[in-house]
């Protein structure tokens, strides 16, 4: 009846030296064997449980990261984004820590490569129209909810979280309103006698996501 | 390689006395024959230029409905949902005035159900999460966007489209404020000498979206 190529592709993000990376591995077969692409694969629908199933799969065999805050980006189509024919691609991205990139990085044998994505080269398929979609929905949601903490690893300072959220929003934050929003959306908890540095070298509390916040994003009614 | 129904689905929501409704039509054929259903259909690779395009064809052949504005909700998927099998959904969310909906009521062949989203019945596949998700985004989507325009109809005074946004707010409005915001977005513009009819019968100014905002949405910074 339909004879539709079904897959799912990831935009996995992170920050590394303030800029905002998108992970790219090189393709295992045709077509664009060889070139750099975002993390994807087909719908095995004798396996997977649901398309967030098929992507999960791909994110562990392809780039060896398991479990991430994953969400659905949206879904692109049509008979022209893939030479073999009319086909969709379930997109869904996911922000990980560059920690956890780097380790991935030292063990895996499918070699990630981070891009800034303001410096994005040409890529296959559409693949840089879902990289600009999912930088977009990001930096939009920054602006009210908890996603940016994602990016934070897995203790950090509240002035590193501020700079986090700064590098996504692209401009200064005031601190007080920062943290007033913060403790809005009650999704951090102090790591027991944990300490940071913060500037100048004072010792700073080290703050960690609450386990029941890990899943699902905290909102502001009110964006920063 | 793959066996998956790959299908798309829509939900047409309008606003009729201040409630929320969702369009549902009996559906033609098996699986659940006669039962109400959301507008939905087969992808057709050989006609179709994406997903988006098959909605709308769906919704044309099927609701009678031309080119409401169109956004995609998610893609809901599984072995599952459907009984034929692994089924994927692109599902798509359209919000339309009472007039158009009541309009093809009256030459349709295929009746439009109006059903309210809070009084809903077991439907069938995913049809109630389906919905449920659509509900959920357009009452937040609508705190900060244009979005509650589509269901004012084409002319509308400040009163009545503030009686839409808040019958999906949920909640009274600032009608100084909500006039500010309105403004902000400045997708309005006034429809020459027409006058529509305010509270205590005044004559009130109409209004309708300027054409260069009917296709894409305003948003505000900071929501109302």
């Amino acid at each position: 009846m339909n004879q539709i190529i079904c897959t799912v592709d990831l935009v996995l993000l992170t920050l590394k030296e303030g800029a905002l990376q998108v992970a790219l591995l090189k393709r295992d077969k045709e077509p664009f064997k060889d070139v750099l692409a975002l993390p994807g694969g087909f719908i095995h629908a004798e396996e997977d449980a649901d398309a967030r199933g098929a992507a999960l799969r791909v994110l562990k065999e392809k780039a060896h990261i398991t479990a991430p805050y994953l969400e659905q980006l949206a879904t692109f189509s049509g008979p022209a984004r893939d030479p073999r024919g009319w086909s969709l691609s379930i997109v869904y991205y996911a922000l990980v820590s560059i920690d956890i990139v780097e380790q991935v990085g030292h063990s895996g044998r499918d070699q990630i490569r981070l891009v800034d994505v303001d410096k994005l080269m040409q890529l296959p398929f559409d693949h840089q129209a879902i990289i600009g979609m999912a930088v977009d929905r990001l930096r939009n949601k920054s602006q009210y909810s908890s996603l940016p903490c994602y990016l934070a690893g897995e203790n950090f300072t509240l002035p590193q979280l501020q700079r986090v959220y700064e590098a996504l929003m692209g401009g200064e934050l005031n601190k007080v309103s920062f943290r007033r929003k913060m403790s809005e959306m009650g999704m951090l908890e102090e790591v027991d006698g944990r300490f940071g540095l913060a500037g100048a070298h004072r010792p700073a509390q080290l703050y960690r996501l609450r386990p029941e916040h890990r899943e699902h994003l905290s909102l502001l009614e009110r964006g920063l």
